[in-house]
């Protein structure tokens, strides 16, 4: 089942807001087995709407439409849609009679305008809207392809509620019968290139059913999603299951969670149950690794604190790094990141104290330690351990590869694979 | 001048990934005197780029293409043109040497895929790409209506940075007549809402070549754009310099900056033109502050280091904060704030401490100190302040809004006016 989206609205073009609508229903659409193969953004202009529609509307087994339903002189998708299909607007009178209801208990007069969110193209139903005034509307359109025409408001929680409302609904009009299953694997401390390399055997050798995409990401790692689609829920799942475990043998701890997963949760979570505290000593990422740790509600319970030593003289007050390993060493080094580690673990008085210094760029870099040279430490009482990473000439890029390195350093150790 | 934008990545579709580079681009198109008709997003599929393309590159002047330019199986961008344009793929020994030193400078074997990085479709010109390795790919197609096709990475900073270098340089290949000015004036410690009010007058009298554009967001503060469309430049500048001195005289010092100028970086070259170094405590903001600090290259100049002292222990141990404030007022308080900002100054020796102290959310609130409380602090050797403020009641969105008002702090108080 093949769906499109249109959305609609000026300040998409203009990119003054983002289009998470269409990520979210991208999302969702997938989930009720449609696979989405476009989408297409349009300003509030009726022949553009007509025209997007229209193509959409002959290959398509659902068009999703979002935005251009209020009552401003602007939101003219309803006018589109009616041209477009050679109908009438016309008012649905208990639509009008729920406005009417909701405006008059609210206190507000129902004005022209406000009834106009009552009007909609002739042969379309109202979905109504849980959470505003704009109802969604539905169509099917019957023919050589039956197609669905789904209209939903653009604010994005009044699209989401009416999509939750009527989901079901949409599937039986539209009698679908394929399922899609999909997983995802979050892994950290590999490239894409070398994870592709690993599952290679598997992409080549997959059944056309089953399909691979690779999403890299700094902040998340490279996430390696498998989908399936099957008339037969149990097949489908029967053939997630094993591609699933095929890429669980061949990845084992690269992996660090599923799907929604986030590695900072992950990383909490296990802090949590293993009861360990975590300080952290930062130069290079300038923060960062604490600001991600703390991104989770609840991190006061394992976190305490975190030195951000930018600069030398901080590394030696702060956590008491020898004058004697920054100068043998410099501050770029595996003995001057095993010292900043231990360091804030006692201070802080935490079990596990971990810490990041590099060159982040631009400048800074000499021959033997160019900008992308990062040293991680990790120390305990009873280990200490420090690791090299090479990383990228790109200062943001580089605090943020660092920030996710840690974190899995962190899910390693108390994981009891480093 | 009409622009089309065509994403591709299967991750859009599937609304793993927000389409945050569409946004972007339209603003930046925007900038540049286009106005983006359309937007399509397409999967990573030969026919569908090749007929999104097609359907672009007849009716507008410039078609950007964003996505699908990396060595991995599922990047077909290229391949798609060159069949849409009936040419071959070819070898670029320009790039291919620079890719190839590139990847030797960091150790990596030249494999064949990276290799593959250096082929475009014949006719397309290079646009090296400063910060990655897939390069950007431009050509301008002449015929009835002349139109460009610019071809980035869909790695955002990549094709950020693309832009970037050659934005001049399209524009004279395309010989661009109308002249869009614009002035963005970037505002901290102001509601979009109070913002609208002040200006409004001006909103309501504006000449009709004149646009405003209120783009509030909790990192850069809220930005007021006004733009000015022209043929003739010089009267595009007048009315600029006209509105723009109107908006200077009601905005006054609320406005930290220009166009792309970036609070972290305003703030810095304050510290560093006064001569004056910062240190930082953190509680709810998690070391946020510091991250965004440290975001400016060259910031260890002037930025000694952080405390994050997320654990009242380390408030203590690490900043000197009295254990009576803690008990008296609790560590949200102004009294723990000031005793933050002067710890932290103090310890890591600089002039300036700042602190930020709140409730981040979710838990956490009382009915007298509700999710969304925070206090910052600052503290010199010759003045002390606290600051309330009341946010929202969103955990991250708590945080960026903290740290924009603390670099807002540093900055009106090193311009004197707190």
């Amino acid at each position: 089942m093949i769906a499109e989206i249109v959305t609609v609205g000026e300040e998409l073009l203009l990119g003054s807001t983002v289009n998470t609508n269409a990520a979210w229903l991208g999302e969702r659409l997938d989930r009720l087995g449609f696979r989405t193969r476009r989408v297409v953004t349009v300003g509030d202009d009726l022949e553009a709407i007509s025209a997007a529609v229209e193509s959409s509307i002959g290959s398509s087994d659902l068009v999703v439409i979002t935005g251009g339903l209020g009552p401003t002189h602007d939101d003219v998708t309803k006018k589109a849609l009616a041209d477009l299909l050679g109908v009438d607007l016309v008012i649905d009178p208990i639509v009008e009679e729920e406005l009417r209801v909701r405006f008059e208990r609210r206190g507000r007069p129902f004005t022209a305008g406000r009834r106009s969110m009552a009007t909609l193209p002739e042969g379309f139903e109202a979905f109504s809207n849980p959470v505003g005034t704009a109802p969604g509307l539905f169509y099917v359109r019957e023919g050589v392809r039956r197609c669905g025409v789904l209209v939903l408001p653009g604010v994005p929680y009044e699209m989401k509620a009416i999509v939750d409302k009527y989901a079901d609904e949409i599937g039986r009009r539209l009698a679908l019968g394929v399922k899609r299953l999909h997983r995802t694997f979050l892994t950290a401390g590999i490239t894409e290139n070398r994870l592709e390399e690993i599952v290679q055997d598997l992409i080549e050798t997959r059944h056309p059913d089953v399909r691979f995409a690779l999403l890299p990401d700094a902040k998340t790692g490279v996430r390696l999603r498998v989908s399936v689609d099957s008339k037969d829920a149990a097949e489908a799942k029967t053939h997630l299951d094993t591609v699933s475990e095929g890429v669980s043998q061949r990845l084992g701890t690269l992996v660090y969670g599923f799907d929604d997963d986030v590695l900072e949760d992950v990383v909490g979570r296990l802090l949590r149950e293993s009861g360990l505290t975590l300080a952290l000593a930062e130069s290079c990422t300038g923060g960062l690794i604490a600001d991600r740790i703390t991104d989770v509600a609840g991190s006061s319970d394992y976190f305490k604190g975190c030195v951000v030593a930018y600069d030398n003289s901080v590394k030696m007050s702060l956590l008491g790094v020898s004058q004697d390993a920054l100068e043998r060493h410099g501050a770029v080094s595996g003995q001057v990141a095993v010292e900043m580690a231990a360091g804030c673990r006692k201070r802080l008085d935490a079990e596990i104290g971990v810490s990041a210094t590099g060159i982040a760029g631009p400048g800074g870099g000499t021959p033997d330690k160019p900008v992308g040279t990062v040293y991680l430490g990790l120390s305990t009482h009873e280990k200490e351990l420090a690791i090299k990473l090479h990383l990228t000439e790109n200062r943001s890029l580089n605090k943020m590869l660092t920030s996710t390195a840690a974190l899995n350093l962190i899910r390693r150790f108390v994981l009891k694979h480093d």
